[in-house]
């Protein structure tokens, strides 16, 4: 409840957006005293949430490790702790990115088999569908074997969570022929080829991004997170600039709500930090399905076989 | 002559409009046959160029390697044997990009010095400046010194063709503080920080390319390479989807012309594909200022040092 520059009201105000059309019980990490002064001012039925006091917190600008390490009794510490723990099935917060991506890898079990987790983006085709991109950030540099993870992840990711049948599957790559690029993409795409769990249809360049040429495109997450934050910026460039268009509006992040970390064992949904009450909505929307379609569990079986 | 979707008529066309502003007597490579067919078309008059026959063409899909060693009577061959031979001074073509690449590196000398030539794209700010990014796609995987001399060939034309004073260079990283980033950056930026050629301001994010944080831009050709087909397919995607504003003109690559190689002996400038007259233009004024500038020069000398 203390994560984001508009918290906690925004969230509360995500809350009352989501209990419009979702019954889950949610418990509130935090400042008790603030969560209640903000509370009075919403109407927020008391039987859908619980409330646990968290007496610290980690500010946007701390060393992640260093403070999760530090403040036990911050929220995102709670947080971690009450998930891995089971008192709760996922763990949403627009905090310390930092620090979410940290108590992510530390706190929780990885999923078995997977060498490192990921986080991802979604992509707003110019058709009007959406593809997912990652690696985002969490993996700077990356080995053959972990994009090919990304690509096993993304995938059951696009199938359950975006609705895409067979999901294919594409290398970011700067040519189009099997043999082209950096020496990552070089060892990669043969390694995606004989992967039978995906659906690889073979390098798509920078110019084929927002098109419609694959579902998931795979990248180490140096090259996505350019990607992910030039988007943004894009997009903010032309708010800024008053050009107004639908598709422009699909690169508004609020509509997707939050990042999840795959390939950890518990749904985590990382926010944005200036996420309103329409993002938050998303986000819980989100780890619900996550739960609901077990995404988890179906991850462990693709990466097990 | 033959480069380019609209050869050689726009050719001609960017060569007329050239000839409003300038007076450089231009060397046309290519069928003659052809070449002759399509200038009476045209006024260009006939004090203004020599013609230079070359009975054969590189296509656009032929492989840059093997097509300029076989087709020596290639007009990009030609085009390399009469820069290197000093009867020309630059040459520009809009013909196939790879074999353009190939002939800067084996048909020129590079300047003394330098480890790898490069390329570079224009950076349309947001607040109307200009920046330049580079490697945008000939060094997939770089070492640190050379980023580092892609920052000081990058000054030096920022300087010299784009009028920037002292430019400022930034690593392009996806954080903001020394010591983050992948290996590369990691071990990139104390070298930038410890070059005394160059006015190093530190890293910039994704988000910030568009904005007026640097001024020269670098980052492996795999990462440049994806940014500037990002941004031009998000030209292409604004464009078809009618979306206009003064900002997003600035995104056509017609404005700016073509791609200088930097680090070899002599400018060679190379087109876009779909380059018409007033692309062409802009390449020709482009030449004649690195030639009247002494870029090459300037260059050599900056590396020395």
């Amino acid at each position: 409840m203390m994560g984001g520059d508009f918290a906690p009201l925004e969230i509360i105000k995500g809350i009352e957006q989501y209990l419009q059309q979702g019954n889950a019980h949610l418990v509130l990490i935090g400042d008790e005293e603030k969560i209640n002064a903000a509370l009075s001012e919403t109407s927020l039925p008391e039987n859908s949430y619980t409330l646990v006091h968290a007496s610290q917190v980690i500010d946007m600008h701390e060393h992640p490790t260093k403070a999760l390490k530090e403040k036990t009794k911050s929220s995102i510490a709670v947080g971690f702790h009450l998930l891995a723990s089971s008192k709760t099935d996922a763990f949403i917060s627009a905090g310390n990115t930092g620090a979410m991506l940290v108590g992510s890898l530390y706190a929780l079990k990885p999923i078995e088999g997977v060498l490192r987790p990921t986080i991802s983006t979604i992509m707003p085709k110019e058709n009007g569908k959406t593809g997912l991109l990652l690696d985002v950030g969490l993996n700077s540099d990356c080995k053959p074997e972990q994009l090919n993870q990304f690509a096993i992840m993304g995938s059951v990711y696009a199938q359950n969570i975006l609705g895409i049948e067979n999901p294919r599957v594409a290398l970011i790559n700067i040519g189009e022929e099997e043999g082209k690029g950096n020496l990552l993409a070089q060892a990669t795409y043969p390694v995606l080829k004989e992967n039978k769990h995906i659906n690889f249809i073979g390098n798509v360049e920078g110019r084929d991004l927002f098109l419609d040429k694959a579902d998931v495109m795979v990248c180490d997450g140096f090259t996505g997170n350019i990607i992910l934050k030039l988007a943004e910026s894009f997009f903010e460039i032309t708010q800024r600039k008053e050009i107004h268009h639908e598709y422009l509006d699909r690169f508004n992040f609020e509509i997707y709500g939050g990042t999840p970390v795959l390939g950890v064992a518990k749904p985590v949904i990382i926010g944005h930090g200036i996420s309103k009450g329409k993002a938050f909505k998303n986000m819980i929307l989100l780890a619900e399905k996550m739960i609901e379609k077990n995404v988890m569990q179906k991850l462990q079986t693709e990466l097990e076989n």
